[in-house]
C-alpha cells in the first residue's frame, strides 16, 4: 500500500458531522451476516466476510486471548475453535456509523459495535472496505467488557456503603480494611498476588477490587507513588494527561498536561486508598514456586510493618501471580575491562541517585536512549560537566510534536471535544493491526521531521545520530517492539545539539582510575576524564525477574516478554502479531505479566482482570492461540 | 396557593421529551425584553417583567452579594442600583426552554439562560408564568460562574506542569509545594485565611486555589479528614454521594451512596494534596484583629510543625478572613444543678469520644436530634443501656426515603440518566426561593410521611414526639432555618420504635452523684441511673467563634450566622430571605463565613471564591442589598 498523509484518526475526527447515509445500513448488514454464520459456525462463510489483507484482534470475548488473527486463514481456524462455545450473537452498532478511510486512500466505513457472549458482554470496532463489490471486513476489534452475573458496582450498583440499621457490635469500614490488609496469609489467601506496585500492579489491583477478586499488591518501595518519588527531581510525565488516565478515577480537568513526578506519586498514594486497593509496602519477594498439585503458589516475602517496623516473613498461597515489575526487565550492566578500579562513582541509570552530589564534576553517560537524556539533563542542570556516549543511533521526537501530531486525534483536549472519549481512545488504538501499524504511524513521522527540521538538522550537525525506527514508523514502533532506542525530547536535546552536552561515538575500551578510555584506534585511546559513569545501558527482557524470583526453567518455558516479532533491531522474528507475553496467558499456568505505559496500564488491566475474575469464578476460560515461545530471554 | 402533588421537579424529568413549542420562543422573547429594558436601566420596565409574585435571586451578578429580590418592588430598586454598572448582556437560552408546572399547578416555561457583564459570565435560570395574557417572570436566578480574564485553568488551559526544556538550578513541582506551605507568614502572606479545614474550608481552599488567590487553610486537627476520622465507628454520611461530591474531583463511579466516615476522611486528605490546598494542620487560631489602617488582619496562631514537631507561635497578617468552622458555634452546654457533683463521665455531644468504654454502663443522653440519635444507636451498639430525654419534638425522616423522596429527582442515578449534572441541580436548587420553598418541600412530606406511616406510628407510639417541621415543609427547611430539630434516621429510631433505647420527656431536675433526676412532678423526681450523661444540645451560632477569636463587638456586628428569619422555632423574624451571613459580605469588612452541609459546601464555595478573587483583583464589587443585622447570636 503507499503512504498518503491520511490518517484514519484524524478523518474519524473529520467525519465528526451527520453520518453518511448508508454507512449504518452496510455495517448492519455486515454484522448481521457475520452473527449468522458465527452461529451457524461457518468457518468459510465467516471468513469470506473479510478481506484478503485483514486482521481480527480479539481481547477475550472468542479466545480467552489477546491475539489477532491475520487474513480469512485465521480467521476460519479461529471461527472452528472457538464460535460455537463463545455463543456471540446480539452485533449492533451503538451509534451511527461514519465514512473514513484507510492509510492509502481506500475508503471504509468505520462503526462501533456491541454485542454479548455466553458469558459476557462485548464491545469492538469494525472496519469494511469493499472488496469485489462486497463489504468486508478489513479490521475487526472484539473485546469482553464485562461478565454477566459480575457486573462491577457502579452507578445504579454502586455499593450502598452505610449498613443503616443499628447492630450490635459492628465492624467499622475502616476496620474491615485494615482486618483485610492485615489478614493475608493468616486467614485467608489472595486469589492473586500482583508483585510491583507501581501504576501498573495499581490499576490491576483497582480493577480486581472493583471485581471483587481477592488481591494483593506488594512492592518493595515503603509507599504507592515512591516509584516516581525517588526519581530525579526534573523528572514529569512525558506521556500528556489525556493519555495517562488511570481506571475509574481519570485525572481533573485542571490536572497539568505533564504531571510532575511527585503529583503523580501522591496521585498514585491517594488513588490506592480511595480505589481501596489491599497494597503491602516495604516488600520484598524472596521466591515463587508453582505446586502443580494445588494450582498454587508458594511465595515467600519479606515484609517490613508499616506499624511495627518490624521485618516478617510471610508465606502466601495464591493461585495467579502477576509481574507487575515495570516493562524493564532486570539492567543490564556492561562490564568494562577496569572497571573496578574506576575510583569514582559508577551505577547503571536505575540506581543513578540523582544530579545533587555532582555539581562541579565530570560525567560520562554511556548510552543516549530516555534514561541517559533524562540523566543528563538533570546533571547538567545541577552544574555536572556531561559526555554522552552514544553506540547506536536514537530516535528523538520533542514531547509537543509526539503529543499533538502522534497522539491529539485520540488524546487530547480536542479529542474530547470531538466525542473521543478515553475508552473510545484506547480501542481505536487497539483496533489498528501491529501488522500494519507502521502504515499509520509512518506519515505521523514524515509530519513531525517535517515540523521539527531544524531541530533534527542542528542535532544531526552537533554528531548525534539520529533514527525513525527502521522503517520510519517512528516512536510507537520502536516501543512496542523493543521498548527502548528513544528518548521523547523534554529538553535534553537541545543541549546537545547547541554543544552544552558533549555526545561521543567511540565504543568504551576500558575505565582506568579517573577516566573513560574510548577505543578511537590510536593506542592511547581517548580519555574522557570522569568523576561518574552512568551506565543507561538499558534493561533485560521482565522475566529475567521470573527467572529469579521462580526459576531459570519457568522463565525458560514462559520466553521473552514484550516485542512483536518484528524482525527489527532488538525485535527478532518469527512475527508473533501481539506483545509477548503480556497481559494474556503465557506458556506457564498461573503465571502473568502486566505493565506497560500508563495507557496500556489502564486499557490492558480491564482484559487481565477479566480473565482473573473468570478463572477466579471457575468460569471456562479455553485459551485459543496460545502463543508458542520463540526466544528465552 | 393550594398543594397539590407536582413537583417541578419531576416535572423537569417528565419534561426530559422533545420541548414543548413555543417554549423556547417565549423564553427567548422574555430574554430579549429583559436585555433591552436592563441596558435602558428602565427599573419600571423590568419589574413589569415580573410577575406580582415573583422571585429574582442574584448569586454575585448583579449585585456582588447573594441575595434575593422579592416583588416587583425589590426588583425596581435592583435594577436602579446595579444595572448600569453590571451591563448585562447577551442573554440567551443554553438549550431548548421546557414547559413545566409549580408547585399550584399553574404552567410555566422553564429555561436555562447564559448572559455576560462588565466583568464576567453568567448562567441562570427562568421560570415563567402567564399573568394577565402577558409571559413575566416567576422566579429568575442568576449567577456569577467566571469572572473575564481570570478563568479556571482547565481543559484546554490546564497548567502544562512540565517545564520543558533545561534550566540551570531548577525547582520541583514538590520544593515549591514545600516553599509555599512553609512560606506563609515568612517572605508572604496569605490574602485569605480560611479557619477551619472540613470539608467547607477545603473546598474553598481547592476554589482559591484555582483561581490564583493565595490562601491558606488552618485546621486544629493533625491530617485533613480527621474531624471524620475522629468521630464514632458507625459514622456515615447521611447525605448519598451524588449530592455530596467535591469541586473539580467528583467521587467516582463505584462510590458507596453513604461513604463511611474513614473512607471520606481519606477522601478528603487526599483531596488537599492533589488539588494542592495550603493546609496547616495541628494549627490553632488564638486571636484574631482588624486593622482598618492596612485593611487587613493580624491572626495570631500555634502551629505544631508536622516534621518537627515543634510548636511555634506564627502571626499571619491577610486581607480577608473566612471562618468555615462548621455549622455549627459553639457547643451549647446546660448547666444543671449538681453537675459537677456528678461521678459519671459528663460532656457534650462535640466532646464525645465514642462508646468503647461504656458496655455494660447506663447512659442518658439529654437531646433527640442528630447527634443524640447518632450517639445513642453508637452506645447501644456497643452494649450500654441508653435513655434519650426528648425535651422538644423532632422531626424524623429516614436516610432512604430523604434519598428517593427528597432529593432523588435532583440528586440520584436516575437525575443523572436524565441529564440533571451535579451542576444544574446545585442551580435547580438554588433557583427555589427561600421564600416560598416550603411549597415544594410540603409535598415531598407528605409523600413521605404516607411512605413511612408504620415506622411513624411506631415510633409515636414508642413515646417519641415527632414534628414535620412548623409547617409540615420538613427536613430541609428545618435545616435552612435553625440548622438542628431533626435526624436522618440511619437506624436509631427502630432502637427507640422497639423500646431497646429509652426515651423520657420529664425536663432534667438535676444530677446527683450516680444518676440524672427528671421532673416528674413527684418531690424526688424520676431517677435516671447513669454512669455516661451526654448533653446533645445543640450550638449556638457561628459567631460565637467570631466573639472568641475575634470580639464580642466584631460577632455582634456581624451578627447571627444562618437561618432565614423564617419565625419559626429557632429561627425569629423578620424575613431575610437568605442565610444570615452566609457565603456573601458582612457587616465586617474583610470577615466571611463559609459552610454548609456537602452541597451547599461545594456549590457556594464557587461564589464565595469568586468574590474574594475579584477583592484580591483589585476588581470594583459593590454590595448591594448588604443584609442588616436583626440578632446578635
Amino acid at each position: 500500500m503507499s503512504q498518503t498523509l491520511d490518517h484514519p484518526e484524524v478523518d474519524l475526527r473529520e467525519q465528526a458531522g451527520p453520518p453518511a447515509p448508508g454507512a449504518s445500513e452496510r455495517a448492519a448488514a455486515w454484522l448481521a451476516a457475520f452473527e449468522a454464520a458465527l452461529a451457524r459456525a461457518d468457518a468459510d462463510a465467516v471468513a469470506g466476510l473479510f478481506a484478503t489483507d485483514s486482521y481480527w484482534r480479539d481481547l477475550i470475548a472468542f479466545t480467552w486471548n489477546i491475539t489477532t488473527a491475520e487474513g480469512r486463514g485465521q480467521v476460519a481456524e479461529r471461527v472452528r475453535a472457538t464460535a460455537e462455545r463463545t455463543g456471540a450473537r446480539s452485533f449492533a452498532t451503538s451509534e451511527p456509523a461514519t465514512d473514513a478511510a484507510a492509510p492509502d486512500g481506500r475508503p471504509t466505513v468505520e462503526a462501533w459495535i456491541t454485542f454479548e457472549t455466553e458469558v459476557g458482554r462485548g464491545k469492538g470496532l469494525l472496519r469494511l472496505v469493499e472488496e469485489d463489490g462486497e463489504d468486508v471486513a478489513w479490521t475487526l476489534l472484539t473485546t469482553l467488557h464485562e461478565l454477566k452475573g459480575f457486573e462491577e458496582h457502579q452507578d445504579g450498583r454502586r455499593p450502598r456503603g452505610a449498613e443503616h440499621g443499628a447492630q450490635r457490635d459492628r465492624t467499622s469500614w475502616s476496620e474491615r480494611r485494615e482486618a483485610s490488609l492485615e489478614g493475608w496469609g493468616q486467614d485467608r489467601q489472595p486469589h492473586v498476588l500482583v508483585i510491583g506496585g507501581g501504576q501498573g500492579g495499581i490499576a490491576l489491583g483497582a480493577r480486581l477490587r472493583q471485581l471483587e477478586v481477592p488481591a494483593l499488591v506488594v512492592d518493595a518501595h515503603e509507599r504507592p507513588g515512591d516509584q516516581w518519588r525517588g526519581r530525579y527531581k526534573s523528572l514529569c510525565l512525558h506521556d500528556p494527561v489525556w493519555y495517562d488516565h488511570l481506571p475509574y478515577l481519570p485525572f481533573p480537568r485542571n490536572w497539568p498536561v505533564f504531571a510532575p513526578k511527585d503529583k503523580i506519586g501522591d496521585w498514585l498514594e491517594m488513588y490506592v486508598r480511595v480505589m481501596e486497593v489491599d497494597y503491602w509496602g516495604s516488600t520484598r519477594v524472596t521466591s515463587a514456586a508453582r505446586d502443580e498439585e494445588t494450582g498454587t503458589w508458594e511465595v515467600h516475602l519479606e515484609r517490613r510493618h508499616p506499624e511495627t517496623g518490624e521485618t516478617e516473613d510471610v508465606v502466601l498461597r495464591p493461585t495467579e501471580l502477576v509481574l507487575a515489575t515495570g516493562m524493564s526487565g532486570k539492567p543490564n550492566v556492561p562490564t568494562f575491562p577496569g572497571a573496578e578500579s574506576f575510583r569514582g562513582d559508577q551505577h547503571h541509570s536505575s540506581a543513578h541517585p540523582g544530579p545533587d552530589a555532582y555539581r562541579g564534576k565530570k560525567a560520562v553517560v554511556v548510552g543516549a536512549n530516555n534514561s541517559a537524556h533524562d540523566i543528563a539533563a538533570a546533571l547538567w542542570e545541577h552544574g555536572a560537566e556531561v559526555t554522552v556516549v552514544q553506540r547506536s543511533s536514537t530516535h528523538i521526537v520533542r514531547s509537543d510534536s509526539l503529543m499533538e501530531v502522534g497522539l491529539g486525534a485520540l488524546y487530547s483536549e480536542e479529542a474530547l471535544a470531538n466525542g473521543v472519549t478515553t475508552e473510545k481512545a484506547d480501542l481505536v488504538f487497539a483496533s489498528l493491526p501491529y501488522k500494519i501499524m507502521h502504515e499509520f504511524q509512518i506519515p505521523l513521522y514524515q509530519e513531525i521531521e517535517r515540523r521539527d527540521r531544524a531541530f533534527y538538522d542542528r542535532l544531526e550537525a552537533a554528531g548525534f545520530w539520529l533514527d525513525f525506527g527502521d522503517d520510519g514508523s517512528g516512536l510507537f514502533m520502536k516501543y512496542l517492539s523493543r521498548g527502548s532506542g528513544y528518548y521523547i525530547d523534554v529538553g535534553a536535546s537541545e543541549l546537545i545539539a547547541d554543544g552544552s552536552v558533549t555526545v561521543v561515538h567511540e565504543p568504551v575500551r576500558e575505565l582506568v582510575e579517573d577516566a573513560v578510555v574510548l577505543d578511537d584506534g590510536t593506542s592511547d585511546g581517548k580519555r574522557l576524564p570522569a568523576d561518574l559513569v552512568v551506565y543507561a545501558t538499558g534493561y533485560g527482557s521482565m522475566n529475567g525477574w521470573a527467572a529469579d524470583l521462580i526459576s531459570p526453567e519457568v522463565a525458560d518455558r514462559v520466553g521473552r516478554v514484550w516485542g512483536l516479532g518484528s524482525d527489527t533491531t532488538k525485535d527478532p522474528g518469527p512475527w508473533e502479531g501481539e506483545q509477548r507475553n503480556m497481559w494474556k496467558p503465557t506458556q506457564q499456568e498461573g503465571l502473568w505479566f502486566h505493565g506497560g505505559n500508563l495507557h496500556q496500564s489502564r486499557h490492558y488491566s480491564l482484559y487481565l482482570s477479566l480473565q482473573l475474575k473468570a478463572r477466579y469464578e471457575g468460569l471456562d476460560t479455553p485459551v485459543h492461540e496460545l502463543a508458542p515461545v520463540h526466544h528465552t530471554r
